[in-house]
């Protein structure tokens, strides 16, 4: 049996950390991307996907604008929106959300058919090009639009309009005879079925998600077949050279055991998979994800979480092969793997899964939005010399610093739906047992078997390994299992003034209590200096520090340019409350400086160095400060 | 007054490094482009190219096949043939070449015009896409293969040929009114046409050499209002976003100071940039070609010659930008900047520039060919996994092993050219002044004033620092000049058994004689272990080995996989004759390895280290033995 989320509508976010992050979201993310979706910021690109979903209801006159999956940007605004009208009540917003959904619903077809691209712009194209088009990519994000959409407010009109949109899917795809066998391009709706599923009831569409990654990869290549057929139109030219690995479609998802291709493509499914798994307690299906999941963390993974080491294509590469300075990490990708984390840490309630959800959330995603709320980044590089970005070469793809929006605007609404349903990640309950996942600061009430109890959390977590929980309303035994990081050390646990030996099980300290508790949860978060397995070759020589779960980085306005001549001498760390950052801890750390020569480009003369004063900051807050150099692997001393 | 070239014809290469090389061109390579050319060699990409030439001519019914600039391979062929020639008489190859000849004369129109996709594929677009469509770039090579063909051989019939296309061009191109404004996409027509004024004493092509570079850059950008044309048609989808830097286009050709664009097209443009300041005595443009010289070799340049740091369109990036494993490095470029730096060295006498030939010509150069001949790189990386450069991503460009041959063919033919003319790089000459630029072993006749001295040189070089150099048929004074290499140690010059006091200029020492004479040029070279510009990143805590010319580098068939794991701990280099490569002097070093742990992909546990052998070879011999790693850049052990 899984661990269940906690309601969002029951949670309150109240972590010092996180609280500007989640309340940016209300406050000026879920506002700037209104006004950008409907082209009211100037000197930002145009957006215009309410526009499209006007022309294709027949309100307005035009044509269609933007990538084949424009329609998720409102998606995913949507999603957020129902994610933060759970938490906090808006009447503008939602105003604002129904009127958006009063001008899909009408865009929607007859039979429920929903994408404004081909309603648009190719009506005879419909379903005829999986490979590229995304509509059952884009038809997933609405459905889980429609799913919070009415978790947060009760409404059902944009769900029922889903359903039809559903339905047609599961009408459309099947492996009978004048069904189409085809499945997805982008994978995304078989993780938006499952939640359909577990909105309605309706097992359909748990089935329709099993079927899409049952037939994915079996026989003959459906994207190769499909580009066979007569007047096929191709949509992006660098699909020319096909390799169906890119979309994960090279065999069946269970034979899967190492992450190939586009990596949001390749996690969104991972993701699915974990559902289907544990619905059907599907062993085989389960044995591929924990492969696939390994393989990513132990080969294929940035230790900010990023993953796609590759700038062509988004792509993963090959194991241990991640290069600093040209890598995608995309943002998105991230997310993804924190979605796919959390279904593991649910299902097995082993701590490995939520300690990656937190890695990943408190570093290459926090990296992919600034702290003003208004930027974001695509690509995540752990290195970089904003020079050597140059477009026209190989690294075009590494910006210097967050865009305001972007023409293939995936990762700023992505951002902001995880954001604002952040609080999903913090508990798995199942009856009288409460797993608390992350040490996030919170106020939530939580159902346990008949009875509700509430869970008050308070913690300065990531800087001190200090949280103090209170448990109210408690009228039989409930068991509360809480996180031992990795990284803890010196883990106590005290209930109600009373230290407790430590009943751990698969990462998780126990303590069962029976009346209202005050629990303290202490530990040490030493500054860890990290060395990569050697077979990362970008990574030999060098060490990464991090304390607690979060990496840090160097950036040029505290250590001057050219980072790449710093060394660390010693593993001596000082801890500095940051003038800039609020409630950030920066590190002073001891070290050498190589002295840049004049001359040769190469010489056999000798090097010097002078001693230097090394200052790091979280990688999460990089480029807040204007543009410059920025490092993630430092040299270090390693004498004979 | 610069140095002259050798004549060809009046020289045998008699070195033991490199005539297995130059007795390859003759035995070998020559022949095999030669079925190559003609699609009999199977498994190969087709070339079509001189099936080409018969369509235009008439010969043949069928289609245009190949790249736009699929002409160049016959042309480099043929002028690797008149090489040769020269060289050594060859009846057969002679009466080969002679018919090719006479298909490309047939295929030549009426009014001089050649180029076989535009008169087979598209008549109506002659001269209409100048930025794409090589038409001038085409004509360059067959003009420098009609100039070689009729020195190897006295035969006139493709030179003459050349001349009326050249007249075509300077009719067609120029600065009045009627005449095409434009100038080559790609360049090498400049040098080309020096070449033809050199050999004709005709200076209108020399006149036509300067216009195409006084135009170059200047007002509004060619390429950028070309393609506003009327049914302009495109032929390189990767060009939609052009940047005229890309071809050097950016600004007039006397105010470029750094390096920018396709490194091809860059370094053939800088030698005739060189070319023309000398022959016009045109200070400005000298100052340009000093300045760009400089920027390449002290800022973007690999240790190996190579340059070109973007594998995305083959371009310089930025000072210091050198990313060892994903560079282009491309052997063309190699081979024009050997061209330019020719053209220097005869022009300044400084010994800089032929040091950089011999940089070239010993190692990226001789990289891009395999030891039998028959197997090719364009790009050359300075490290490699070959599991890391898969299809599909960022390093698809890298490859791990040489090619047979390439749909676009530049780079085989190139080398050709190179060897079978690598005489021109040995000596300058002007009146009684022998400039020896490099140490191969030959056997010359030099005209000196009336006379002819005949000179031959031995020397176990670059293996040895020991060479002799006999003169013979002194009549009057000569200057001998010889270069004392920055590598070498203890230089001492003998005379007849007589040590000499060196008269050096500029890299030179010279030595006067009067009548026969045995010298003998003795000296010694270290092993050196090079650190880069600590600007350049990816080399920061990395040592290259160098002796004499040779970079060497690590290969796994003599090291084991993971060669980023190996750290030299000392600097004794034991010297060692290679078992597997002829003549070859290995290196043996003092190392230690980091052991690969099993575990956490990264953890904070300790690094251990194992004594180990470290083997090197050099560098242009690497992926002789099979698929595997190699590195040119080691870690190092630094202490506190």
């Amino acid at each position: 049996m899984r661990l269940n989320t906690v309601q969002l509508s029951r949670m309150d976010i109240t972590d010092p950390f996180w609280k500007q992050y989640t309340d940016l979201v209300e406050d000026v993310i879920i506002p700037y991307q209104w006004d950008i979706m409907n082209d009211n910021v100037p000197g930002v690109e145009s957006s215009h996907c309410l526009e499209n979903f006007k022309i294709a209801a027949g309100l307005k006159k035009g044509q269609f604008y933007g990538a084949v999956f424009q329609d998720t940007d409102v998606a995913k605004w949507l999603e957020a929106v129902g994610y933060s009208l759970a938490e906090k009540k808006n009447e503008k917003l939602e105003k604002l959300a129904d009127d958006a959904i009063d001008v899909i619903v009408q865009a929607q077809q007859e039979d429920g058919y929903l994408d404004t691209y081909f309603i648009i712009k190719e009506p005879s194209q419909r379903w005829r090009n999986l490979c590229e088009g995304h509509e059952l990519y884009s038809a997933g994000h609405m459905i889980e639009a429609a799913v919070a959409y009415y978790e947060g407010t009760g409404k059902r009109k944009l769900l029922d309009s889903m359903i039809r949109l559903a339905d047609l899917i599961c009408r459309t795809f099947g492996p009978e005879e004048g069904q189409n066998h085809g499945y997805p391009g982008h994978q995304e709706i078989e993780l938006a079925l499952v939640r359909l599923y577990r909105v309605t009831q309706d097992k359909k569409y748990l089935e329709q998600a099993k079927y899409f990654l049952d037939i994915r990869g079996a026989g003959k290549n459906y994207f190769l077949e499909e580009r066979k057929q007569e007047n096929f139109k191709r949509i992006f030219p660098e699909f020319e050279d096909y390799d169906p690995a890119y979309s994960q479609s090279h065999e069946p998802v269970r034979e899967q055991k190492t992450a190939e291709g586009h990596a949001v493509r390749a996690v969104y499914m991972y993701s699915a998979m974990a559902d289907v798994a544990e619905e059907y307690q599907d062993k085989e299906l389960m044995e591929a994800c924990v492969a696939l999941w390994e393989n990513i963390t132990q080969k294929r993974m940035y230790i900010t979480g990023g993953i796609g080491s590759s700038g062509f294509l988004e792509r993963f590469t090959t194991d241990y092969d991640l290069p600093n300075d040209s890598n995608y990490s995309e943002t998105c990708a991230s997310i993804g793997m924190a979605l796919f984390s959390l279904r593991m840490a649910n299902i097995t309630r082993n701590s490995r899964y939520a300690e990656l959800m937190e890695q990943e959330l408190y570093n290459n995603i926090l990296a992919g939005i600034a702290q003003d709320g208004k930027s974001f980044f695509y690509v995540n590089p752990l290195e970089i010399k904003p020079r050597q970005c140059m477009s026209h070469t190989s690294r075009a793809h590494v910006k210097a610093r967050r865009q305001k929006w972007f023409g293939v605007a995936c990762c700023p609404p992505n951002i902001a739906r995880t954001l604002a349903s952040l609080g999903q990640y913090i508990y798995g309950v199942d009856g009288a047992d409460i797993y608390t996942h992350l040490y996030i600061g919170n106020q939530t009430y939580i159902p346990v078997n008949n009875d509700v109890v509430k869970i008050t959390m308070d913690s300065m977590f990531p800087w001190e390994g200090n949280i103090k929980v209170k448990v109210q309303g408690v009228k039989e035994k409930v068991r509360l299992h809480f996180r031992i990081p990795s990284y803890a050390e010196n883990f106590r646990l005290y209930c109600d003034g009373k230290e407790q030996e430590l009943t751990v099980s698969k990462g998780y300290a126990c303590v069962e209590i029976c009346r209202d508790s005050e629990l303290s949860i202490q530990f040490d978060m030493p500054v860890e200096f990290l060395h990569a397995d050697p077979r990362v070759s970008a990574d030999v020589g060098k060490v990464a520090i991090k304390r607690g779960p979060i990496v840090y980085c160097l950036e040029e306005v505290d250590n001057g340019a050219e980072l790449q001549c710093i060394y660390l001498s010693g593993k001596a760390a000082q801890k500095k409350k940051s003038t800039y950052f609020s409630e950030c801890l920066e590190l002073e750390l001891q070290g050498r400086r190589l002295i840049p020569r004049n001359g040769e480009l190469y010489s056999s003369a000798g090097l010097t160095y002078e001693d230097a004063v090394v200052r790091a900051i979280p990688y999460a807050y990089w480029n807040n400060r204007g543009e410059g150099e920025m490092l993630v692997w430092i040299h270090e001393m390693i004498g004979n």
